[in-house]
């Protein structure tokens, strides 16, 4: 009878080794193969020396998905690896399709990691301590008109907004409309946090304002961290009050 | 002279040690002072027998975080510990108020961790692939009404719903009304899933729908994630999908 293969899909955290989970490192390393898109390979390299690797260009997620479903099937251990938490905008959910979809039994266990959110986070202070929501602002794979409507939900509910994806070369407007669309509901001085690389080699960190975001630069290594009505600036870190009475 | 003081504000992450980073790992280990909740220290008490420890009950957030500035102020280097990510519903924030209000240069660092709302979708599948909103529903330091509304927004916004801090014994009402209000936007067969103990010692993970969520044991060391309108399950798994055409 041939070994039982399994799929871990793992998130890498934002880049740098060191915002890892032990428990990725090790999954990694009791691979047989390692699948990933091509700069996410990289970022492991030293790592997966002695094993089979296949790496691929962005969006071939769903090839790369079906390339680690047969290799499980030969009984190998594969490790499907993504940077940030597989389970955002990642991996995760891909895969689990995939199998699904080819009634496999074959296992899928999902390695949590630091997602771009908390990186940024962590690198301008402490902008989510309260109520926030997550927005990818790619319209490749979801309608414009329903990441408007979160936009004004997330906008009139003063939450905490989380912008991932927030441009790229083919998306240049959407970030626009995004703080168009936020300045309905916030306030022009509504402190926002801009990183880019967050955790990783060549982080950059911006704390401006809605009204002065657009002045900086954001592209598709950036997360965008807007604050809600309480957030404030001291000493150059972002704080979102939870409350408590000093 | 004396040495620098100086603090980390580290999130250990869900609790069992493999979904530590490795950064947490290694700041830990070199600090010469670990403070924290009693709950938290005992998760890493093998990593700090050689290190002066400052334990406390619940509810002494603003006690850790002076007597943490304090100790810095020695010229030690200090973590103050929480669980999941400090920078959600964590200590990064008081910690920066704290340090800010006594107008200390005391640098802090925050090191991010794997928070519950990931920790929880990694073992129920991939139900935060799309956009989400975090709520917490303890109304200790925040207006009930906020939460309330900030409710009807992610419902009416189609948002996946990440719950923390859903019951304790003292709020037993919120996560009935929070569900109420849910239903308002969404529907009765919604997917829901309840994770206790996320990726720790004793997790128990349940998979329900809105109707049915009440029947399953909630507490305080519960997640409770709440799908969109596209959320759906299959083989055991939460999918939120992302678009992607099988």
């Amino acid at each position: 009878m041939n070994k039982a293969g399994k799929i871990f899909v793992v998130g890498l955290g934002p880049g740098d080794r060191a915002h890892m989970t032990l428990e990725a490192k090790a999954v990694i390393e009791k691979s047989d193969v390692i699948v990933g898109y091509k700069t996410y390979i990289d970022l492991i390299k030293d790592m997966i020396e002695d094993k089979e690797v296949f790496s691929s260009g962005m969006k071939k997620e769903i090839e790369r998905c079906t390339e680690t479903l047969e290799i499980a099937k030969q009984g190998k251990v594969v490790s499907l690896v993504s940077s940030g938490d597989s389970g955002v905008y990642g991996m995760a959910g891909i895969m689990l399709e995939v199998v699904s979809k080819a009634e496999s039994d074959i296992k899928v266990e999902i390695i949590p990691g630091v997602t771009a959110s908390n990186a940024a986070a962590a690198s301008l202070g402490a902008p989510i301590m309260h109520d926030y929501a997550t927005i990818s602002l790619s319209d490749l794979l979801t309608d414009w008109s329903l990441i408007e409507k979160r936009l004004h939900y997330a906008g009139q509910g003063d939450f905490v907004v989380c912008l991932y994806n927030p441009k790229s070369k083919g998306r240049q407007k959407q970030i626009e409309i995004a703080r168009e669309i936020l300045l309905k509901y916030k306030k022009q001085d509504t402190i926002v946090g801009i990183v880019k690389n967050a955790k990783r080699d060549g982080e950059t960190v911006v704390i401006t304002t809605l009204k002065d975001m657009l002045k900086h630069e954001i592209d598709m290594f950036t997360t965008v961290i807007v604050g809600n009505s309480n957030t404030y600036l001291v000493n150059g870190k972002i704080i979102t009050p939870r409350g408590y009475k000093l």
